[in-house]
């Protein structure tokens, strides 16, 4: 097995063939991540939060449920979760407009730009950047439909394994939102271990 | 005022100047609609429910509340719903491939089809299918994040008011969906009020 680092606040991705397994890795716990799949041969084709939620019935898939793209394919699917099962599909990935908005006058790294940035690494361009399966991050939905957002409650070692259905880019971005506390205790690295 | 109908299960659009008023009328009652809005000078640049949800810290927004763009500008801003409220901004749009897993053989009409047909329609090609805004769509968020959807609770005659904040392309796809009920009483049509 082959551990990938993310550093805190960065983004890195790596190309996982159909069938194998890899976890998605909560190094000091407390850590939201961004993460995204692109298919490998057609990076128009993507995980895709709107298309995967009708589809199993819930705003993240629980183990057994699968992820699909934005054609309705299945990419990835969920095997375990030893964390608290708290995870988000309903906020964009942060980007340079989020923090201007937040009043960052300077740069600030983001999960949109980690994205684009790891997949160029990767040597992948043309990237549309999808609502990310915001992983650790908990943002729960109140009966009037108001969302509240919490600190992440995940502790270190904490993992979802997914197994690729189909060939695809694994982009996972440490989110580097440290104005509004999503993540606790500091910005922090993430892992992605594989077979590969 | 000048109104455009929405045939049931077709869609339909128009140019909007910056700060003119529509709305989206649901005619006959309980049909649900997707709602998009385009940038009229850079489709590119779209009503975004992703971006949306995290600045109103709701699904969708109340009356007073505006819609974001993927750049988070605001581009529309609620100002009035006659309905009961429910709506939805968590089921993509409905598209060749959602009718396939429904088991459905031949074509189907769709809500993902009526956006580029309409689009077209207006000589605007090299559009992205966005989540739409899915009025009068009623899906609620169970505490541990399932999803319920009911049929749609709207009478004839409901609408929202809409300000336009960009210049932007609007269009409204009546929903073709009949094989779940997410519509009540049949697939009817929509219409949208304009000032223009």
């Amino acid at each position: 097995m082959s551990r990938l680092v993310v550093p805190a606040g960065e983004g890195r991705g790596l190309r996982v063939a159909a069938g194998t397994t890899f976890s998605v890795v909560d190094v000091e716990g407390g850590q939201v991540g961004d993460l995204f799949a692109f298919c490998a041969d057609a990076v128009g084709e993507y995980a895709s939060a709107e298309h995967t939620r009708p589809a199993i019935g819930r705003l993240f898939p629980r183990p057994g449920q699968t992820v699909l793209t934005n054609r309705r394919r299945p990419i990835l699917e969920l095997l375990e979760d030893t964390s608290p099962g708290r995870h988000d599909t309903l906020y964009a990935a942060c980007d340079p407009a989020r923090y201007r908005l937040l009043g960052v006058d300077g740069a600030h790294r983001s999960c949109a730009q980690n994205l684009l940035e790891a997949m160029a690494e990767l040597g992948v361009g043309d990237v549309h950047v999808p609502q990310p399966l915001n992983v650790f991050m908990d943002v729960r939905v109140e009966t009037g439909g108001e969302l509240v957002s919490r600190p992440a409650s995940s502790t270190a070692g904490d993992r979802l394994l997914f197994r690729a259905l189909l060939d695809c880019w694994v982009v996972l971005s440490s989110c580097p939102q440290d104005l509004v506390p999503i993540s606790s205790g500091g910005i922090t690295p993430l892992a992605i271990d594989s077979d590969g």
